[in-house]
């Protein structure tokens, strides 16, 4: 059963509101694909962005793991309205490195105050990914 | 009780590694303070490390405090040994607004092979701190 | 600062719903002190809430956890509301063994629509106190 | 990819350690299936585990969900070894009322130090199932 989402225009939304998002832009993140209940997004491992061993920081993998999430619950709210995190747990499960990240967001269960949303992100290299962590959370729309 | 460090060059190991963070100096980030089982990271709110409100991204928060979180854990291992985050968790209390931001991390329970930790995070206004977000998670010796 | 009630009964209120979970009488669990965003809760450790090692089962350690948290959570909403757990996150610190639990749980952040709680249970041995674990969660109020 | 045990006695091991534990015995669970990386766990929702409102108690929820979650990793260690929670996060998503509790817990990435798993906890209402908690934490063979 696919979630229905209540805002026709939910994808542009989802575009403007990623657009604002400054560290988004900083990180070089781009938005991969958004669809009901599900979001995508994409970056690079900029030197700016890593950790004392030159891998992705912990920050930028939950960056955009929290972000496709929130996304992800973004799809499902009505028009006007926004998403914010009010909580989020990620489990690291490998060392970020490679070409790139990919993080895919989803939501668990979207009720009217509270959406329940996980991610998971994985290290792009050529064809292989190796999944890096998994984010578990709540987003509240507002 | 205090804990005891181990490693009697701890302040000196946690500011070398705090130093080749790329993703702090991004950050602008600055190492405040550091005792055993103890850290404070102060930084900015640069307007590259924002989100679509303009308020700091939960990313920024989150980044500073897992490293500090994950550096007053570092105050308690071996010389030589290295820190990584296994889990963290972050509930966000209030928009990250301010001057700039504090995050001070402290050691719940240092065991041999998983140290558990906590930060808290403020928004700094004037001389005003408003309590943003608390973390709690795990640090892996390695 | 001292959180302010805005139910003149939650002391009672607390009590009575307490009593109304069948788990809390199973566990043979007392509420021990109740003020405004503050719980606390003791526990036996019973034959039959134990796990494989005959030390208290994780899921004794959570439930008193868990329901002091969210009575603490309850002292601060207005009269005549139910609280619920939206989410929690345990950390297990050391075996849960000894004569007894004690679990203080406290009001973080008293949202209107979202409560933030912190919890801490303690193994008892004669005068000794062994904190087990935290616990950090989102209560809401219905 | 399946996961590969390393232990050829796995099932009976799982099956030998749930029967210690007196928690599962007083809940009413049971050992539903238990496979590579997979554990399933059915529990009815007894007087004795209810909350307020006469559903099952979260640390109901959270003990099966936490066992099934432990369990799944149990079956890829080393014979001989035994399993603990280090830290469990839950996300409560409906109340849990119905005939029965039914939890599925698996691993995320098997690690010699730290095993991560989820689990998903449904209740059971004919033939309905409906999704009412999810589960994330780290297991640590010892």
């Amino acid at each position: 059963m696919s979630p229905q989402p209540r805002n026709p225009n939910y994808k542009t939304d989802v575009a403007v509101s990623f657009a604002r998002q400054a560290m988004m832009v900083t990180a070089g993140a781009t938005l991969a694909e958004v669809s009901a209940g599900r979001c995508v997004i994409k970056a690079p491992i900029l030197n700016s962005m890593t950790q004392q061993h030159g891998f992705a920081h912990a920050a930028l993998t939950f960056a955009i793991g929290d972000s496709a999430a929130g996304y992800s619950a973004l799809t499902l709210v009505d028009a006007g309205k926004e998403v914010l995190t009010s909580e989020m747990k990620i489990n690291l499960l490998a060392p970020a490195q490679g070409d790139g990240l990919k993080a895919v967001g989803k939501v668990l269960k979207a009720g009217r105050r509270l959406i329940v949303v996980q991610a998971d992100v994985y290290a792009l290299n050529g064809d292989a990914e190796t999944h890096i962590a998994a984010l578990q959370g709540t987003i509240v729309p507002v």
